[in-house]
């Protein structure tokens, strides 16, 4: 069944390195995306991206286009991924989530281009003056420049993610795995064992004892404890104590 | 000025590609995250991914270690990435944004680890158990495995997005009775001990032990044991042991 994410193409313009090649399609198949189309690509970085293993469905039904313009046929939004360095852009410019939430809305509907520049240079003024807007991924001014493969796994990671539902509630744990808080009973089993495994080893004083109880109690209550828990620790305390020849 | 970023440790499990480990300290640098430790890389991997260029200011303060534990010492919260594949998690486990917001919070006021293993197996279920809970990637199920460095930079950029939440960090506690949670070092000796202490009573069968371990490490990190505990703990089973004819 075709859906949104198959309204979308990326589009790599100008790739130079065919790791990066390779390393952007498994991102794409890692968040569900399919179609890559590669413009004015250095040849052998291509065909020795195809040739090597994973993503391989995505390199395969890649396509490449002479120039720009032919990419993009078919798509009515482009948009491009851009750092900031020292250029000043002409089109609206969003942060990465705000893109990824236009670009979502749109995918809905209609087929849209994402375009992203080689390692070296980006997208030249000429690519950008393809796109109805840019992205920017909001990295430290520092170091502001992606590595390619990354760059597009954080575009689709945050398509993906972009909220239809909103609800990002955890996995529910299986019902096996229900974690029950220990009773006072069982916690009070546990004070009791430790208190008579800690006396056989000598680390309790006939004069501190008390003391000592109500700290070992003070213990086992902040130590937030399931009965499973509680139990794997009395089965330990059982053997332990038996080697310190205790009665069961 | 050092802020919430500095207390981020990633640390490398295993690492076997020079490319991946550079890829990683280039994107903690696009986001601003600055600190890097190697558990057991493949010893030429690391060597190269020093030599290269890029993130070099990242790769050079690096350190390497020979075992993870010695690489999470320090650390009061130890989060893993990690693929869902067909391996049951017995850790909470939270979806990657989620993931996010959490580790946010503790890192406004103590240092955490996210772990990330290696290219082809991942973290192993003895790297898992360092681990007070993982952290998936919402991939696709066809595609679930991501590249080191895309993984890494992901991680990095939902972390700085993450909003500052002051309402998940606890109330200040009176100066005297202020809580510091137990550092990963702090927990090992526990778990150290403790395996020692059950060993000598007879608890753990040889057979069994490699699968003990990782119980008693996991239940450890269960407990969410302060400082002050660990070492009471310590000293009680520090007492046992000698009673049992250990040496100290």
């Amino acid at each position: 069944m075709p859906g949104w994410k198959d309204n979308l193409t990326i589009v790599l313009v100008e790739t130079r390195n065919p790791l990066n090649i390779g390393a952007a399609a498994r991102a794409m198949l890692n968040f569900g995306f399919k179609r890559l189309r590669l413009a004015a690509p250095y040849e052998v970085a291509f065909r020795e991206a195809r040739s090597a293993a994973g993503a391989a469905s995505v390199l395969k039904s890649a396509e490449v286009f002479p120039a720009l313009a032919e990419a993009l046929s078919g798509c009515t939004l482009v948009a491009g991924s851009a750092s900031a360095g020292r250029r000043i852009f002409r089109q609206p410019r969003y942060a990465l989530s705000e893109a990824a939430a236009l670009l979502r809305a749109h995918l809905e509907c209609a087929p849209a281009a994402l375009l992203f520049g080689s390692e070296k240079f980006g997208l030249s003024n000429q690519h950008l003056s393809y796109c109805h807007w840019t992205l920017k991924i909001p990295t430290n001014p520092a170091c502001p420049s992606m590595n390619l493969g990354q760059a597009v796994a954080l575009c689709c990671y945050e398509l993906a993610s972009a909220p239809r539902t909103g609800s990002r509630s955890p996995e529910p744990a299986p019902a096996s795995r229900t974690r029950r808080g220990a009773t006072a009973g069982e916690i009070e089993r546990l004070v009791e064992r430790l208190t008579a495994v800690l006396d056989a080893s000598g680390y309790i004083h006939a004069r501190t004892r008390r003391s000592n109880v109500l700290k070992i109690r003070r213990l086992a209550g902040r130590l937030d404890l399931s009965t499973g828990d509680a139990e794997i620790l009395l089965g330990m305390l059982r053997q332990i104590g038996w080697k310190l020849g205790q009665p069961e």
